[in-house]
């Protein structure tokens, strides 16, 4: 299969926001208080596939079990809307992976029905046997009752020339980022929740949600080391103000 | 050395308080606002000696690095001045041991001209190595640059006949509670910061400030065990409405 002449495009589908508190945000640090923040799916539209890297939250999902955290998700923030924004059906996804597990994460996989789903082992084992601090993260199992096709990976994996899976644990037990090299501009590094904005990167300060927070310190040494390596620009999973500078879908980077 | 007749006594000396925020206490669940807790130490003066747990904290520390936890500590709730109550020099304390070196339990150990210092090997490896974000929980040093007369543990340990350490790491690396058999009373089991309230316990919500969430679950859970299997009372670490039933010094359990 072979798209766009050849090229390489990255999408930014906008999946609504959430709220959290300031402490959730920065652990131990806050300032508390309620912040709305971001969520969004990356498709990478590249000749061997279409990779979809996230796929936001299931609204009634977060309504029925989550409320507190008052998502705002109109119907064309959706999976489905925002392909079709730019011209893809559900069905012509081929690969969808999640850099974890957390329901603000995986709500619209079970969407994508022809597509691979590209696993952690690590991530995969611990949906399925979680501490119980994770209980409300790992929440909406939906896109694993369906019984997708799983690839699993457990180490870091190019899924295409030019698509890298990084490991990033430590807000999760096997999270992954993702790497994308262009032809038209220097790479993309989307952290998912390794770091949640550009201040965590910054500051070094984790999220208040992990699972293991030295591996979160080291994640996000990590990403920097890669970033600074590769010329490449860090996409932080929930930052509002970097967020609404970015181009979103249709609109695409090259 | 023998003291009261072969008799241990227990005695609760009050340390003053201190102030956090709810999602401090209640990692991740909160509810956010100030909460005033009490911080104390536990002096078993048994036949075998003096034993010292915890020391509290250093007001003018406090009130130099993290004066946000608006220290309330009157000259009557230091250290020298609880001993005095019951009649003890500081020079007297024959082994000081402590639950951590977080600030709040450690600010009384230099004033022990004479103690034997019990030290979990990891957590004195950790007071030297630590994570960027326990930064704050151990800058009180002073305890360790008077440079004391260490004594190295790293397994449970009995301190003298009915005088055990358990180790309950999590919060900290080498997190460790006491279990003090006495002859009058069921025994006691201090938690220290593995459970700082009773609400921890029964909800198994750990505390915001911590090392490895896993084990700190694993440490609550192990406490409750120990507790049922001695049919031990509980005493958690920053409990304010426990620490007002209690009886504190120069009152006394036996």
């Amino acid at each position: 299969m072979t798209t766009n002449g050849g090229e390489t495009r990255v999408y930014l589908l906008d999946g609504g926001t959430l709220v959290i508190d300031g402490y959730h945000l920065y652990w131990n640090l806050g300032p508390g208080g309620e912040v709305r923040f971001p969520c969004y799916s990356v498709l990478v539209d590249h000749p061997q596939g279409k990779f979809l890297f996230d796929t936001g939250y299931d609204l009634e999902h977060v309504l029925k079990v989550l409320p507190f955290e008052k998502p705002e998700q109109t119907p064309a923030q959706t999976i489905p809307a925002q392909l079709k924004l730019i011209g893809i059906e559900p069905g012509e996804v081929t690969h969808v992976v999640n850099s974890h597990y957390h329901f603000d994460h995986v709500g619209g996989n079970r969407l994508l029905p022809n597509a691979t789903t590209i696993a952690h082992e690590r991530e995969l084992n611990q949906l399925h046997h979680h501490e119980p601090f994770e209980r409300l993260g790992y929440s909406d199992t939906s896109f694993d009752a369906i019984g997708p096709r799983y690839e699993l990976v457990n180490a870091p994996t190019e899924l295409a020339p030019g698509v890298e899976l990084l490991e990033t644990p430590g807000h999760t037990a096997g999270h992954m980022s993702l790497l994308v090299r262009l032809s038209g501009r220097r790479p993309m590094l989307f952290t998912g929740d390794a770091a949640y904005t550009t201040k965590s990167l910054e500051t070094e300060v984790i999220a208040g949600f992990h699972l293991d927070p030295r591996a979160s310190v080291a994640s996000i040494r990590h990403l920097k080391k890669v970033a600074e390596d590769n010329e490449a620009e860090l996409f932080c999973s929930h930052d509002a103000a970097s967020f609404a500078g970015w181009q979103k879908a249709p609109a695409y980077y090259r």
